[in-house]
This record gives C-alpha cells, structure tokens and sequence, in this order.
C-alpha cells in the first residue's frame, strides 16, 4: 500500500477505524465509507487553521480510539455497521490550491468509484469543488444535489484574485455543471455576504437558501423536510457539506469566519442525523474547523459528532431498509431499538 | 477638524465607514447615525477591560472594512444607507469617573442636537447615563423612553463610594428625569441581584422589567411587543441599551459581571432587529464588551453584529416608510426584497 | 472545632456562608442545608481537574461574598433563609479513589443523620456513589430515588481494573441497594456511551433515562413531569446530582468529558429550580467541573448558580409550604412575591 | 475590629498569614511586615486588571496556606519569623483616582506609624505615590529613598488630563519632597518613554536610572551595588517598588504595558532578595500584575514569590544582625545555615 | 494613489507612520525606510497565522500611535528621524504561493529602486526570498549579503511538491545567485533540521552558520563580530531577515515552528540593535509571528521591538556618521546622548 | 503481542518509532532504548493534568514522524542510531496510586532485564520511584545514581495520607535503598519547600541538593562537573530524572507546581545533553509536563526536546566510544563531525 498518511502529526485514523489506500479500493473493500482528510487552509479568506482539522476531528473523543461507536439515540454503530476505514490525507500544499483541489477531485473520485461514500474531513471550504465534484464525475453530472449547512452561502467569484477559495466552491459547483443550481439547497445563511449581485446569480441559477430569519420563523424542521423534496427529485443522491460556521460561535469558536446566530449544537446534530435517516446520501464533508481558535476542544469534539450523527444515521437507513422498521425518536432509550 | 481619534491603537472606524468630529456637525452632514466610543472601564465592579470595547466592536469582522454591509435578512445597508460616520472616542480617563461622563454626555448631545442618532460603543455600563441623557437633553426630558437589555437591572445607590458607576446608570436618569420610570422597559434580568429594596424602588418609580423566567414562560417576542407599545406612549423616540450581558455567556463570555442563563445570540440579534425596525430609535449603545475575558472575539463579533442588525432594521423602517411596504421574515432569502 | 479546611488555595467558604465542621452538628445548628467540597479527580477516564471544582464553585460571582443571595425570579434568599453553611473540604486525595470514597461517605452521612441536607460540590462523578449513600444509609436503603442530569448514564462496570471511577456510581449505587434502579431518573444522555449490554443491565434494573432526541421530541418540561411523579412514587427523598456535563459544550466547556448536543444553561436552571421546587430533596451534588478547561470561569459561574437555584427552589418551596402560597413562574419582577 | 475585608472575592490573606485592621495596631502588635492590598487599575493607560492583583498574589501558591514559607535559600520563615499579617484591602474604586490614593495614603502611614513595615499588593503602579508618601509622612520628607524597578519610568505629567494615573507616581513623590530626586534609583528601564522632555525633567532631579543596555554591558550585580550605595546615604530607610514588567513578558506576560527585552524571573528574585538582606528597607510595593492577561499564573506566581524574597531578606537581615553572621549565596543547601 | 491598503482589517500602519503607494515613489519621498505588509502563511510547513503577523505588528504597542519612538537607549526616533512610511500590504492569497511571491518582489524591489530601505513584515519566511531577491535586483546580485536570524536554516529542497515554501527561500536565494552563499550569516539555527545532505550542500556554498552550542560556547557577541566581518566583505548591504523563532518559545510562543532553546528577547533586542548600528542595512524582513499561537500579545510586541531597535540603530547611525561620535552602551540613560 | 498502546487517544509513538510490547523482549531487539508512557497524575499535590505528558510529548514536533531525528549539534540520528523503540503506555489509574506504580515498575524492569535503557514519560513524579526502582531491582540495590533535575526535593515524607505521591519518590528511593542517599544529586531546587526537619532527613542521607542560588553563584557547569563524579563514584550507572517544573515558568508553564527563578530551556537542554554524552545512563524519565496549563505546547515542545537531547548525547557517546574521537561544542556546524 502507498498510503501517504497524515500530512501534519502522527498517522492515526478516525477513532481508529481501519486504515486504507484510496488508490487501492481492495484496500476498504466492504467499507460502505472511506474517510478522507484534507488539510487545507489556503482557500480561506481570513483565519487559517483548519489544515489541523482532519487531525483534530479525528481524535476529538475521550472514548476508547477502537473504531466503534454504539450510538445511543439510533441503536446501531456508525464506524462498525459500515464497515468504515480511513485513506489518510490527501497531500495539499496550502500554497498551491489549483494542485490541491485537482489531487483531491482524484480521491474522492476513486474512492466514490469504488463503491464506498467518500467522507471528506476539510480543511477550509474550498474542498467542497473537488469533493462534490469528484462524486459527480462517478455519478453523472447535475445527478447529484447538495444540501449545504453554512453562515454563507460560499458562491462568490474571484476573490484575491482566484478563482480557487473558500468563498468559491458552489458557485464552480454549478457552473460546472456538477450540481444542479437548483438542486441545491443551502440552511443556515446569515450576516452581510454576499451583496446583491451575487444573490441575484444564485437566484438565477434556481438556488434555494434557507436564511436564519426564514429558519426561526417558519422552524427548522420544516424547513428540513421542504429542501429534502428537492434534494431528491430526479437526482440519485444527495453530498451533504457542512461547514461548522452554521453553528453559533458560542458552540463552535474554533472556526475562520464566525458569524454570530447560528444554529445549536443540538440543532446542527439532530439535522444531519435526519437528513442521513431519511436520504439517500452519496457524500459528505465537514470543514471549517479550526483548532488554533478552538477553546477546550470544543469545536473539534463537535464536528466528530457531526460525521457520527451522519454515520449513525446511515447505518441505521440501512438496517431499516432491510428489516422494515422505522425510527421513532420519542421512544425511551432503554425501551430498546 | 478636531478629532480626538481613538483613546487606544490605531484611529480606525467602524467597519470603515468615514470619519467625523462630534463637534463639528459639518463633518457629518448627512449622516443619520453617528458612531461614538466610549472606553471606560472605571465604573465596572467585578471584570474590567471594556475600555477595548470601541475599538473591537469596531473592527471584529472578517469582511473588508469598506464601509458597507449589505443585510441578508433585510436586503438594505445598514452603513451606507444610512451614511453612518464615526467621530472617534471621546477620551474618558477611567480613573476619573464624572469627568467622563460628563464630557461623554457633551458629545452624545452635539450629535442628537445636530439631528443624527448617537450609537455609543462602550465601555462599561455607566455610560448609559450620558448616553441616554445626552439624548434627553435634545429631545426633551421625559420624551425618550428606554428598551434596556441586561442581565441587571443597574439601578442600584451608591457603590464604593460612588454614584457614578456601572450598577447605577438607570437610576441615575430616571432620578434626573431625564427618563421616566414607566416608561423603563427593562428585558433578561436575572440571577441575585438587587435586593428586595432596589425593587421597592423601581417598582415605585413605574419600572417594567422583564425577569428570565418571564420570557421564558410568555415568549420573548410577547414580552417584546408589550415593552414596545408601552414605549412608545407619549414619548418621542426610544432609546436603545444592550449590556452584552443579556446573553449567556456561552454566547458572550467577554464581558465583566458574566450571569448564566442568559438569550442566546439569535434572540438577541432577532430582537434588536424587530425593535429598530418598528420603533422610532433615537439613540443606541452596546456596552460591556471586555476584549480580555473573551475568546476568539465571539464577544466582540456578536456586538458588532448587534449594531449592524439596529442599524439594518432602521435602514429597512426607513425604506419601507419611504415605499409603503412591509418586511416578511418568512420570505426566502432569494425571492428577492 | 477540627475542620480540615479546604484542599487546596486559601479556606474559603461559599460566596462566604458561615462555616462548619461536619463531625460537630452543634456547628451547624439550624442549618438546613450543609455544603461539602469532595476535590477529587482520580476517577476521571480522561481529563482531570475537577479537584478544583470546590473552590472554584464556592467563589465565581462578582457580588461580595457576603453570604446572601436574592433570588429574582423566587424571591427567596437561598443562603440566608436555609442558613446554609459550608463543612470544607473532605480531604480526598487522587491517587486513592477507594479511601477518599470511604471517608466522602463517612462526612455525608454525618450531615444527613444530623438533620441536614448535605449538599457536594465535587470533584468528578465517582462522587455520587459516597453522596446518595451516605444519605440512604440514614434515610434507608432504596428510600432515596435519584435524578440525575448527565450526559453520560454513568452504569459503568470495572475500568481500568477498578470499580471505583467517574464511570461506575451508579451501578454501584444500584447494586448495593442504595438507590432503587426502578426510581433512577437520568435526564439529558446522548452520544456513543454506553454499549448495548449496559444499556440491557440499565433495562434489567428498571432505570429510566432520557436521552436527548427524546427531550427534544417530546420537550423536557414533560419528561421532567413524569420523572418526577416516579420519583416520589415510594421514596422518601430526592437526592439530585447534577453533571455540569449535561449542558452543551458551548455553556460548560470546563468539564472532562464533553458530549456536544447538550442542554443550554437556562433549561438547566430552570429545570434544577422546578425539581427544587416541587420535591422533597434530601441530597444534592453538582460535579464535574473542571477549571483548567474552563474559559473566562464560565462553567464555574453556570455551576455556582445551579447550586444558587436549588437552594432559592427548596427555599421557596418551605415558604410556600408555610403560608400556604404558590409561586408563578409568570409574574412580573416587579409585581411583588 | 472595622476591617474593610477584601474589594473583590472571598475574605482571604496572604498565603494564610493572621487577619488584622490597619486602623488597629492592637490588632497586628508584633508585626514587623503589614500586608496591604490596593485594587486599583483607574491609573493605567492600556490594559487594566491590576485590580486583581492582590487576590491573586495572595494565594498563587501550590503549598499549604498556612502563614509560613521556610526560604530554602536563606533558611529563614519570612513569614512566621516577621510575624506578617494581612490588614485586606483599602477600597479603591477605579472610577475616582483621587480619593483612591487619598485612602491608601492614609492606611499605609497608619502601618508605618505603628511601626511596621507596609508592604503593598497592587493594583496598577498609580499607588507608589501614596505607598512611598505614607511612609514618607512618618519618616520624614526626603527621608526615605526610591528603588525602583521597572520597564518604565513612570515620570510623566498629565496623562489623560489627570496628575493621578500610573505614569506619574515617580514624578508625584519628587515634586511632592516625599523622596529626594537624587536618592531615586530606577532599574530596568527601556524602550521608548519617556520622551526627552520628561528625559531632562529627570536629570535635572538627579534621578539616577539604569536602562537595560547599561544593566546588560555593565552587570546588573554592579548596578546594584552602586545603587545601594546612594539610597543609604543620608537617608534613614529605602522604599522598594516592584513593577512586575520589568521582567520581560516571557516570564511576566500577565502585565497591562509589557515591554519587551526585561530581566528574568531569577535575576529579579535575586535582586530583591539581597537588595532586602542588605538594606533597610522601610516600605515595599508590588504592581502591575494583571491576572486577565497572565496565563498559568505564572505572574502571579512571580510575584508572589517577589514578596516572599523580599521577606525572606529581610527576616535573613535580621537573624544575621541579631547573632553576627553573614549569608553565604555559594554554600549548599543540606550545609545547614 | 492606488494604495492596496491592508489585506485584513482596518488599513492602519506601523505606529500611525505616514502612508504611502511603494508604486508612486513621490508618496515616499524623503523616506529612509518603507514598511511593507506580506500578509501570507501560504508557505508553511506547520502552524499557519502569519498572515495576521503584519497586522499585529503594526499595533502591538501601548504607546500613543503617533509615528514617533524615541529610542532610550539610542537617544533617537527611529520613526520620525528616518521619515518611515508604511506601504500597506502587498495583496498575497496564501492559495496562490507563486504569484505571491512575484507580486512581493516587484514591490520591494520598486521601493528598493527608489531608494529607500524596504523593511517587510511576515507572513512565514516564504518572503525572504522575494524580499532579498528584490533588494538584489536592484544593487546587483551578489552585491548584497544576509544576516538571518533563526532556528532554521531554511535552505531545504522541494516540500510537499513545492519549490516555494518557508523551509527552501534560503536556498532560492543562493541558487539564483541574489546572494553568494558565502556571504550569508545564520544566528541561532538548532534542532534536528535539515539532514546531513541539505548541510553539505549548504556547506558546498560556503555559508557560516552558527549554532546555539556555538553561540553558547563562545558567547553571542563574539559570533555577531565574526559574522559582520564576513557580511561587509565585497559586497555593498546587508540584508536583516529576523525570523522570531530564534527566539526561546518562551518569548516567542506565537509562531509555527517553535523549537526550544533559542536566544531570549533581550539578546536579539541588542543584537539587532548593534548589527544595524554597524552596518549598512539595506533590507530587513521580520517574519513568523503567528498571532493565534501567542499569548497577551508577548510575540507581536517582541516583533514590534525588533522593527523598531533596527530602525533606532540605522537612525543612530546615521546621527553619529553625521556628527562624528559613538554609541557607548554603558553611559547612564540621564547623562544624555 | 498483548501491547496495551496507549491509555489516552490514538495509539502513536515517540515521532513514529517503531511499537513494541515490554512483556516481549523479541519486539524490541536491537533497542538500546525503549520508551514508555506513564499516564498518571494521581500522586499530584496541585494542578493534575500530567496523564496527558505521555501523548503530547510524543507527538509535539512539527517535523514528520518518521522515527528519525538527525541532531545539528552532535551530527548523530538519536533515534535511528539507537534504535529507540516505544512500548505504549503502562495502563495507570489515576485513582489507585498504590497498583499504578507496582504496574509501572515491573514494565520498567522488563525493559531494563532486556537489555535496553527504560525512557519513561511521565506522569507525574510520582512515577520516579518505580522508574528508578525497576532500573535498580536489575543492576543491583544502590548501584545505581541519580541525577535529579527538579525545582522541589521531592523527599517529602506522609502526604494526604499517602505514601505514594509526586512529594515522595526520592525518600521513597533511598529508604528502600534502590539508590543510597550519598549517590543523589539534586540540580535546580528552590523556593519554599520542604521544611527543615526535611532537609535535615536529606543532609543525613548524605545527599546532594545544588539549590539555585548556588548554582547561580557558581555557575551550572561548574555544579554539574561536581555532580558528575559523585554519580560515577562506584555506582553501575545513572538514572536521570527531569521535572520539567526545574525550568522557569516562563519556559514551561505547563505543569503543576511552577516555582518562579528556574533555568532557562537552553541551560536544561544543554545540562542533559552533556551527561547523557559523558556519564552510563541507565534509565530516564522526564516528567510533570501538564498540558491543560500549557500554552501552544510549548511545554511539550521542550519535554520533546529534552528527551531528543538525552538520546542524541547517548548516541553520540556511543560513536565517540566506537572511534575514538571527541564532540567539541565549539566547531562550527558545516565544520562537519
């Protein structure tokens, strides 16, 4: 195997699950997920630091590192029922983005190839290109809808000159052609950015945002299950990205661009957890954690949670799937699955 | 130009809107709000360190400092719209309490009487008392009530000494007359203090104010809309105080006399919002940022967000009373105004 | 007297209630609540600290220590009205789990036979089995039934080759006839902790925990009404501890074992104040903080005013009790009583 | 006794040492040493948290508070050997200067004409004025001399309109004939203040300072013997103001105005430890030790540990004079005496 | 003019310096040094954050921002005597290391023409390479040797792909023969970094690098006369590139490579000092200070002392070449020049 | 093989050297050194935190991990040269003292029966008796010397009822006669403590105690020549113990009883280099290194280091044994060899 390891600090995998090669599929063979870290912090726009957060989402946990996880809300084990391994980084030189998204679009294309859900730990949300991209090169262009929780709705043009940021990926996204404009779904907007123009070629391209106004209005559930029917009409799956600045900074400091009235932690987990449950998903990243503006952890611990809630959440879809249950989330923990 | 500049670092402005002098009414014709700072920390009791609150406030934000801020929520600028300026600190010795606020309340009545609206950063909360009287002094005493976000009540006598303090201010104006006690809309208090005695007092002078447990049995938007038709009876504008405070301090940790249990950051934003688009704002300031205490400025971006959300609601009410229409909160985000 | 003093700093008592020897009664005398510092981490399973929960608990707030505290919200005084007092610390040292517990437990039963209801601040959860056993070994085996705010359901068995750890009291309350497993209350559990054959063990003994989707599904002021009625259903007393754990990281990142998707610290407080309120509590420990990972004191705040609302609930609860009056929870502040 | 207490936290004394009332020397009969807190930051002119200053000194140590300390260096017990108690605060508000200083002026002439010396915990270096002035107004004016160590020379005139800040105390005294101008020695200083004015102000007083290029080319054992040499002459004691910045931010960074390129925390010590050894020392202070800014305590620590070789010269002194010995910096440590 | 202004934050300077366009000399004229901000951490190997390095140095002092700094130990204004500008930033996306670097050198490089001294602020250690590389196009390659304060010796071959990195822009310099690499001077380099074949190509060129063991063995002072021969021989200025982390983690711990053991604060204070007293400096860098890694600031405030004691000696410089005299270091601060 | 791996988070080693098991001599052969992790913090008097020394002094290096390190000063790859090999962690319970350190010796002397030199990493000191214990129980009762760097004797005798804790070790040691009192030497002590009954137990064991001030009067070198050729006096070997806490603060904050005025990194890095280089090692432990309080690990950076430097002197003394030749640390560094 020619695993290249972790870019920054010693070789460890996600709560030790498995390690793999993404060049070489029967390296995760049986995996239903492949995790893929990206330690970029190049395309970010004002504070770096999320080059540490594959490291940090990693091994934010004070369980045993032993590559399972009994979730107590869904009765089944994210890392173990899918059979999870981790690839490693990919090697990206933050000085370098063109190379860097271009080497990253050629994992998670090989990994999504091979049959497994690349899951990718970013790194700034520059990522986003090359990761839904890279799922849609296997599964067809525009075939694919995103479902994008973030402060910002991360379609901006040229920025410091580049076309390559992390203000950038959706609208390459969708001039592309990769993702649909309008399958395209974004929760959790707010603040000052970006101006009109901006909004007005999103709107053109038949985006929908969920601003936080609209989401505290109308409740996030709904919200929820009217971007859900979207997602999944007349595409065949859904890459769910989540950049951990929809959080509130109260919940998640450690992050570049904090944009005040976010979302729970609570919220942002029992979300993703439904989304997993209930859609069909063939993606996902989580990006924007930035330790070095971490206090205590906090930030890294809860976006582990994030890629466990969306694990759980899958694993259970399947075991529904092929038992015929369902998921009441009101029943009493010690009643039993 | 006179322009004192900044009390500490570099002469900067909020968010890179122009500069002015308060003494100077020239120099900031046009203007529908005037940026005012007020480093003081001597009246604060436990935590100093709000004396960085003006040039935080004014610069915790990732975008350029261009002078403009295009609301999502609202689709107006709050800067520009309103072609705010800043005139710079007014120089306040901490060590000399009724020298700054004396010469504070000077400056705060140069702007209202030269027919802008002072938006005061603070400092400690001792400055509510020229910031508001400053107001009075132009409008008329008695003719501008107060909404006043906080987990105190800063009603309280003489302390250490002294009756210049940041536990007093509230007292002090209503006891000048400068505000009326019923028309005092106080919103968050909680937690031990004053004692039964300050009660008897504000219950005597007509105090309305709005304990947690209220809020959180009656809902804050209920609670909102009572404090705001009381108001607005038979006064000529409101005047806005928010103590950082009011929120837990999960949400703003950076601050002097921290009380857990406090509004989040959403609420606190949405209620600023809805205020200074429905009310005849004449005045503002956001107090008790203590830089020292913070962490990774989620303090100091939650205030400057608190003054543009004011800003932006005032911006939207003057549209809108220019246009005839009206703002829906539950409009999506790309269906446009 | 031969009070041992407090562990660690200077003899503080908190926010400066008279002090007390555990082994005289005649020390405390018409005291109807007794505060103890158990400073003991070595029953952490990952990071420490806790051993300076007690002094920290007893002195983060910015009022003078002066040994009274208002409540806004109940109109009692908690200190005052209860004349609490404040025994010191137990010495407990670290690195010998087995003794500290012993002599924990020796201390708790002296203040519960002597007519009080000893209230712990600890150190971490291996606490909790010493506290509700010293108390049920003078009310009676099984006749103490147990509410506990945790993330974690805390049934552990052997860890690191000993039964005695932050991850076991409650099996080992359970097992040794403490505490009735069928009137053991847990409120807020979430994550990946612990595995389905606990989970069965729980089961089997007829606990009853909640975990977070169902608080959130079905809202936590029902699911606190329904613990609460099997709680006192043929049980003599309450004994409440309370995890600061429970809470989301975002309100209490000073703690060792940090599950993201917790409650905020109003629903904490409140929840505390309610049960405080409505029951009979015999027993009380507030456990977990741990100081090194707290930021600007804020877990030590949120800690100090849970103890701060129970205290004002068992306060008014005798008030009421005495004249026959009802407190609601939707009266203005400044209505009176 | 009217003992005021402490201004901030819980009532405690300098590493456990007895309780006593300034304005009672009954209550500290014996005392060689009374210590003093001042918790004052109005004064400075950057960062504040010096209010803070002497909770903190007080009790940053990791042994036993138990009012004894045996220097393994000198093998004398500063604090039982002087009988050291602990008078708390004198309440300073930050907000008023004047009085500030006024108050504290009065209870360290109360210490001096008792016969003991004051040693002040500050608070910023605004209270060497009144420090040195109340030891001045019983010794006589001109009769005490200055050593003082320092990044600054805190020579200034009006600051922020005001005589009474932390720039200015040097100036204060000599102006005042509280301390002769040519019996003033500075240690440490450096950087970029005062300008040349003020540069000329101190020659022309006879002033005598050494800035760091000066300590460095000529050996700070050297400076200080020059120095004592010139502060015991024609004067009948020597006042010793410690300003912790003038140790270089790495080993103080806890400090409202850090100058980089300072002594270390060894030759700080040591300095003072002889300086107290060889000197009449009639008078001590301790400023600038701002706990917001410090981290680990390690400034705390630092000065506590300056108060405690102060105290440990001095008791050595006074061992060495009553039975005829002299110390001996290169005996070891298990010789004995 | 066309001033760029400052990548991040509000567009200040150093100290409040006059601004400037490095592209319009006219708006420099009568300047000796123009500052230059490159805001860039696209380049390193581990921690980012330097790209807020200009940011912070710019501001980290306590003094008013008045463009003037008289030195105490030189008797100067560095500042004011060299009428330093500050040109803003050079625009850098860390995402792009390759254009970055080109647009850094035609700016210093223009600046250089003109005939001032450009004194860049880092950004990671990338720049030097365009900073001397800009200074050489202009005197001539080869013309100009370098004195390079570090732990590193920076001179390593292609990292993660890249030729343009913070480890390789010493190499760069001598393989493009800007500089001979015997006239290149390293202070300070320790560690475990770079292997044996890196060292043999740098021993190939000639280069003189001084260890710390070396630097401890023979003393500082020694090794800096030995190199300043070296550095003045056939060649016509020396280039100061001042990486903070030569510096001791303990004064400098805001920087991405820490490695303990270095020089503290107050030796590369006097050393710089002295090599742009005796030399003809003709470019400068300070690069590597990471302000999310520091602490209260210690970092930034040494950088910010480290521009300013090279300013002061090229000022005294200057001063004595004028009139004739010498600097003496032991003279008495209060004796005058 | 039964390798535990490690108590806390991911399963790494020092800097990627390769894993062995201690039980399991064959999976370390050809080590000449083995390192192993001690978490525990149990047996600490203040601050805990020492469990997690074990991970972030392995891992604190922003170099790869590639288990080698090719030391500039004495050109000898410590790690490959020796072979070093890491045998995880010893599981501790912090809460049972008295079982960890039985554990802890019997993993010490199984690496030492093997033939390769124990390197262990603490933990609190605590760990030095079995450490220095199991080197003894091999080559012999009292042939074996100490070399203890420490701020505190560590000789105390019953504390918190305990036998067994950091206080304690070295009486501990020369009680039960592993290492005679006359063979001890003590490098760095200072500060308050222990008393003198203390210190009377330790002058009548003959042992050595080199206090700061003395090695201040006669330097370091000096005192460590002195030390050296007791420590060789009919002794088998060396057994160096480094409390990080010898170092000031300023250096290492990160521990748990910090005693201002200690030795700066370079002088400790230096020091154990040195006798690594000239004395038989036979056992090390490097302790007392606490993350929680540490700040950008730069506590664990030099711990690292420290290690690095006992291995790199070890190597070096091996080579110079092999061909005869000398480490001059006066040579330059492209001298070669």
């Amino acid at each position: 195997m020619a695993r290249y390891g972790t870019q920054f600090g010693p070789d460890i995998t996600f709560l030790g699950v498995p390690r793999c090669d993404w060049s070489d599929p029967a390296s995760f063979a049986g995996a239903a997920v492949v995790v893929l870290g990206a330690p970029f912090d190049g395309g970010t726009s004002h504070r770096p630091g999320t080059r540490f957060g594959p490291q940090h989402i990693r091994q934010s946990c004070y369980l045993p590192h032993d590559g399972s996880r009994p979730s107590l809300a869904l009765r089944v084990d994210g890392l173990a029922d899918l059979a999870v391994h981790d690839a490693g980084d990919v090697e990206m030189f933050s000085g370098d983005a063109e190379r860097s998204v271009r080497d990253l679009q050629e994992a998670v294309h090989a990994i999504a190839a091979a049959g497994a859900v690349p899951l990718v730990l970013g790194g700034d949300h520059t990522i986003a290109w090359p990761d839904a991209a890279g799922v849609a090169q296997h599964l067809g262009q525009g075939r694919v809808s995103m479902i994008h929780f973030d402060a910002h709705a991360d379609t901006g043009d040229i920025e410091f000159g580049s076309l390559v940021g992390h203000g950038q990926p959706m609208r390459r996204l969708i001039e592309s052609g990769a993702v649909r404009g309008d399958r395209f779904l974004q929760m959790g907007l707010r603040g000052y950015w970006p101006g009109p123009e901006t909004l007005s070629w999103m709107a053109g391209h038949g985006m929908r945002s969920y601003e936080m106004t609209e989401i505290v209005a109308r409740g996030l559930d709904a919200c929820l299950t009217e971007a859900s029917a979207i997602a999944v009409d007349d595409c065949d799956g859904v890459f769910l990205s989540v950049d951990i600045d929809v959080c509130d900074p109260g919940h998640a400091p450690g992050t570049g661009t904090p944009e005040p009235g976010g979302l729970t932690a609570r919220e942002l987990l029992d979300a993703v957890r439904r989304l997993a449950y209930e859609l069909p998903v063939v993606g996902v990243d989580v990006v924007e954690v930035s330790p070095p503006y971490d206090h205590a952890e906090i930030t890294s611990f809860l976006a582990n949670r994030v890629v466990l809630e969306v694990l759980s959440g899958m694993a259970r879809r399947r075991r529904d799937a092929a038992d015929g249950t369902t998921w009441d989330p009101r029943r009493p923990l010690l009643d039993g699955r």
